[in-house]
């Protein structure tokens, strides 16, 4: 969507729902975001769609969990044994509900009683409001509750907007020595030898503006999580019925392409992907056609989809 | 290998070895024979590959697990989860080290609390000495020690010898009444009107054979399992490397190709298939041709490859 030379995109690794298909994995999709690779959601098999797609393992040092059900979860301890063969050094940042903690390192102690090769660390989300769960130089992510059985969290990667660039005419026009020109970058004013003050705003351009991704899945259509979702670039929503099942997704909790469409349309999105398509579709073409309906800028994913925002 | 009307066919759903290649899936194979269907091991995948070779997931109720290493179990808990959202009833019988039950149990208890719509029943192997671990009308398995990192078994799957034929112009010359003619198929003679003796091998004839099948993942190459594969007419033994690791194939407890072949050779086997191969292969034809150098009626399998015997 913008021509930034640090990439911030989207693999996509798994599109499925809970019920295998032939050729459809569940859930699973890396961001890359200024040279971080965020993993989001685990579905049985993530690790051999990383080989596939070329995503690295031991890049990954942050992955996102949004619920505890199988199909965002199974590729887990696969992954983890994967990175204890490869010898992994590095920290495993794992964002879940805190008994995950239980489940896996149940696991782990099983396979490898004498422990791994290196340390996982828990961060458990919050299923009750939005909060900043990581946060460095360049990237904030925040988690959000969405409305499913059991508690669930989306998530939303924000790209820190960068420091403006000063103006190349203007750096002349005033002779800006190079000792003040990263103060003025960070909002400092220029006081020329004429001792009259050049406002920052007339130094300096931003070409750059902060991207955004949210992943909502799994979850019933629902209001509150609008907010938490509004004006991102790209927003990833579950849509794992047509509206001939509308009833179905509300009593499994899940949405509709309608619903998803419904979300991107009030949060003012910039686009809309959706996914976690039920087996019972094989073409998804329903599912889609209700979504755009509502929300024109509307694409489903496939596996090994990448997205540039 | 034969043209009997009842299938004894392997499928092969994985091949490869611990670490995940783009297109190989850990091991996992499907024996079917007279109706019956059994899973061998169940590597990470398995479900996806079931689904894409028309396996169906209801017609699995015996799973045999030779070791608990990850590549040859992290497929187990998916495929129990999709069984129990397909509301299976029927009980599966899974043939394992005792220690899988205490694995499984807590998973399961972790995500399901209320427990599942079917009952799994545990069956230990015994890592000292062959034994035999089902037994139908028609088929007979045992398990056997092989010699690997961990306690580990091999697995023999036989056919039961059918009752011979009884010659149709034998039933005509001596006018054999049907009340007689199961008696005779299960050995006795026949007494004619004459009151002669007729032996049950003048009677009868036997077109059938029985067949058999056995599995080695994973072993090092060792004399003591010879014995337990010995005249099965389909082998399947694990290559992981070829003569340029065979130091490290030792150290680890893997097979080479010539190793899978020297046991085939020895135990006198109808065909040999290799699999379980390193993932620093792209081409297994090193592999490959070190074990047909020994044993000629060798191939390596594929994914998807189905082998009649």
């Amino acid at each position: 969507m913008s021509g930034q030379a640090m990439p911030f995109q989207l693999t996509i690794l798994g599109t499925s729902s809970a019920l295998p298909t032939s050729n459809r994995y569940p859930t699973a999709q890396v961001l890359q975001v200024l040279g971080r690779f965020f993993l989001i959601d685990c579905g049985e098999g993530t690790q051999t769609q990383m080989r596939k797609y070329k995503i690295g393992f031991s890049k990954i040092n942050h992955i996102f969990i949004s619920h505890l059900h199988g199909d965002h979860i199974f590729g887990l301890i696969g992954l983890i044994s994967t990175m204890e063969l490869l010898g992994r050094k590095n920290d495993l940042h794992l964002y879940s509900h805190s008994e995950l903690q239980k489940y896996l390192s149940a696991q782990i102690q099983f396979l490898y009683p004498e422990g791994i090769t290196y340390k996982i660390i828990y961060h458990p989300l919050n299923f009750k409001k939005e909060q900043k769960i990581y946060e460095d130089q360049k990237v904030t992510v925040f988690s959000f509750p969405l409305v499913h059985r059991i508690p669930t969290c989306g998530f939303r990667f924000e790209e820190k907007p960068a420091l403006p660039n000063l103006r190349p005419d203007k750096i002349d026009e005033y002779q800006i020595p190079i000792r003040d020109r990263q103060r003025i970058k960070e909002g400092g004013d220029f006081i020329n030898k004429e001792g009259n003050l050049i406002p920052h705003t007339e130094l300096t351009e931003n070409k750059h503006t902060a991207r955004s991704f949210a992943f909502c899945s799994d979850t019933r259509y629902d209001e509150s999580y609008i907010d938490s979702v509004r004006g991102v670039d790209l927003l990833y929503h579950e849509a794992t019925f047509a509206n001939d099942n509308k009833d179905l997704a509300q009593i499994t909790y899940h949405s509709t392409g309608e619903n998803a469409a419904t979300v991107a349309l009030k949060a003012e999105v910039g686009k809309l992907i959706i996914g976690h398509f039920s087996a019972r579709y094989n073409d998804h073409t329903p599912i889609l056609e209700d979504a755009q309906s509502i929300f024109r800028n509307t694409e489903s994913i496939l596996e090994g989809q990448v997205f540039q925002i």
